[in-house]
């Protein structure tokens, strides 16, 4: 397998090779950062970020890379060698994973040389992208959820290998309890989660039979589906099983609805359970969960302990991308100094300056309102964008798994309700400050006048 | 790096566990289909086979893998010296890759001791489903952008790496002429294409300083993005640069398009270069391009030569998964020989028995109609599932990219118009041959008599 640091697009090593000849040196910073929510969506939780600096710690060309651009034939052999020495010498301010944010605060501002900093732009844009994506959309999940667990389902059609460990470890960070993706859980110590699928059952010559088959193999840990055939013989033969294995002194974990009418199904289950002296077997539901659907089902008054979400959250199916974008805010170059920049492109227009995001809270602690401001700037509020990297360096050790998820969770629990509603949730107030407005005009007078 | 071999559900392990518990020795088939096509969706490109076959043929458990399943504690010593030594042995039928196909037609039919199966359902489902979902949400692009070139630029926002990869490739063999992607470029052989972003314009001190730097790194090859400033500069600069190359014997290639009035901006900049004597200079439009806008902006008369099409593309954003399902059709036991297996759950009802896909075509060649039948049943109409895999390997030499892109091509023109229009177009016909009609007819009353 390749290295990924060839997972570019070509124009920037196009543009690379032309700094490359012009010998241009400046300095160059980007921001990473969503210019506007998706649809239903209210906030967002910052991830991807252990991955992308990682990347760029790592970044190097291979052989087999520089043979492939060369058989391109349209770069020059001194750019060629240059490419095989380059390293990102950079540096990165960041919002921590599990940081709760809005549209146009950075959640990455790289500071590199303008060559540098250019070749890293993809890379960053889809992994950001795709774990922020879905990152947010779990945590969704799991507010519908409340007390209740919920569980990653979604390897078998998140869009692609990659994707489906980006799920993984979003969703855990997001607040999820665990994840059917073995890989997912032996990478990041997620735990792991399994149930049984139709096609065992269907496997034995009964339901009872492929029941016990089971239980007797995992007596202390088994959840039986029990909607394969129709959910009156399902919820029987789990009963039976449930009854053989309190008397060898085990417990049935839980039943498993997969289809049909789960409030419905779910109740009747409960009391049938709860008679048959069952009351401590779990249910748990699945079937193209979300939470849209979670919140409806706890509302009707559904008796399920924990969901098993798949496709939905994992592909963040009702918003599958953010409008991420990579914008060059400032050029310091040795003779004019540091020069701020913006776009003015009539539908486009981007922030100058190096940036930080400001959040005033109030006495308890929740999130009033976000200022963005610039680095340095005397803004009320606490700067939330952190130091991550100096010269091509992480600079300190990175932070646990379950950290960032507890982070995650604080973060998410300190934002009020009225922001976090899943439909129709208030808008998070997020400003400017003085200085930065000031910049704006600036830099917008000046390319005016020129 | 890990391989692949550990990224499945826990839940195909402990069946297997099971299953190997019991010596359970039964020859399963599991068939890989689409439910239901989503909305705004009438046909269905297959693709993924050929990362999906190796997949099986590469099979195997990496000593990594063991240890973090032993670490586990769930399962027992034997089950995991077994699956230390465990191979894919079964057999593969599949629609070859740009096979135009609808919901219920098995994209793959596996064959295989059931515990072998069972271990590669999510694999395979993931494998297929990015890919399929992605070349079919591309053939609509292809589609709507007629004789004009449509080029991958989705690389930054997909989701995650390998959906990149999937991307490029996907979107080649539903006849894109090209990606931005390097690394899909290296892997694929796929022609690469690269312009310039807006921060290079802006690194200079003036747009037409920059236009000449990279005019003069890339003079056969320079496409010039127009709209950072405003348009009426940037294709005026554009020109100056065009006619300066014109006078050293090059010849601009393109401006760019990426925000604003698609319709009346191309139709301006058409007039403009054409008047400057520059007709040969394309225009190439990008910026959140689908298929639904390209139709539009056609319709309405954009003098626009070829598309960057990224995000709504790369992640099939009104469609961003396919109901894709694997599930068990027959098991064959040494005493009980074949038993053809359905699902009969109330929503979720699947089709038993070995099948094969017949299409019937008109005398011209274009398809009128599929039925879905039994293999080996004398069905009118030519089988679509070829023979890919036997005994874990994989049959015969895999075709070139561009062969499945001629494949992909040729069966898209075969499908009548009616059935391709972008929205509201008619449902193609699928029915079941009078052998699978039986078929069901006798599992069911035997299914509901036991």
């Amino acid at each position: 397998m390749r290295g990924r640091s060839l997972l570019l697009d070509l124009y920037e090593l196009t543009m690379a090779a032309s700094y490359f000849a012009r010998k241009v040196k400046l300095e160059a910073t980007f921001d990473l950062f969503v210019r506007n929510l998706p649809h239903n969506r209210s906030f967002l939780v910052a991830c991807g970020l252990q991955k992308a600096i990682r990347f760029l710690e790592d970044f190097s060309f291979g052989p087999s890379d520089i043979d492939f651009l060369k058989k391109k034939a349209i770069f020059k052999d001194d750019f060629l060698d240059y490419l095989k020495g380059l390293r990102f010498t950079g540096s990165v301010y960041a919002l921590p994973e599990g940081t709760v944010f809005f549209p146009n605060e950075p959640i990455l501002r790289v500071s590199a040389p303008i060559l540098e900093a250019q070749i890293m732009e993809s890379y960053l844009l889809n992994t950001i992208n795709v774990a922020t994506t879905l990152c947010s959309k779990a945590s969704r999940v799991v507010l519908a959820a409340g007390e209740r667990g919920v569980y990653d389902f979604s390897l078998r059609r998140t869009q692609g290998c990659s994707a489906a460990l980006a799920a993984s470890r979003s969703s855990y960070i997001a607040g999820c309890s665990g994840t059917s993706n073995a890989l997912g859980s032996a990478l990041y110590g997620i735990p792991a989660v399994g149930t049984m699928a139709h096609s065992f059952v269907m496997s034995f010559k009964s339901e009872l039979e492929s029941f016990r088959a089971y239980a007797s193999t995992f007596p202390d840990n088994t959840t039986l589906l029990v909607d394969t055939y129709s959910y009156a013989t399902g919820i029987d033969n789990a009963i039976t099983v449930g009854r053989e294995l309190a008397l060898k002194g085990y417990r049935l974990k839980a039943i498993r609805l997969d289809s049909g009418d789960l409030v419905k199904i779910s109740r009747l289950a409960r009391v049938m359970l709860d008679k048959a002296g069952l009351s401590c077997v779990n249910i748990f539901a699945s079937g193209n969960l979300d939470e849209y659907k979670i919140e409806k089902l706890i509302g009707k008054g559904a008796r399920i302990d924990s969901f098993g979400v798949g496709t939905n959250m994992g592909v963040s199916s009702d918003a599958p991308y953010l409008d991420v974008i990579y914008k060059l805010s400032q050029i310091d170059d040795a003779r004019s100094g540091a020069q701020p920049v913006m776009k003015l492109s009539e539908d486009k227009i981007t922030y100058p300056g190096k940036k930080q995001v400001f959040r005033v809270c109030d006495k308890k602690g929740f999130y009033g309102k976000d200022i963005i401001g610039l680095e340095g700037e005397a803004v009320k509020g606490e700067p939330l964008m952190v130091n991550v990297m100096e010269k091509g360096k992480i600079k300190s050790p990175l932070p646990s798994l379950d950290k960032i998820r507890d982070f995650a969770r604080n973060n998410i629990s300190l934002l009020p309700a009225r922001y976090k509603k899943l439909t129709q949730a208030e808008s998070y107030p997020v400003s400017l400050s003085k200085g930065l407005s000031r910049l704006i005009a600036k830099v917008r007078s000046r390319a005016i006048a020129s």
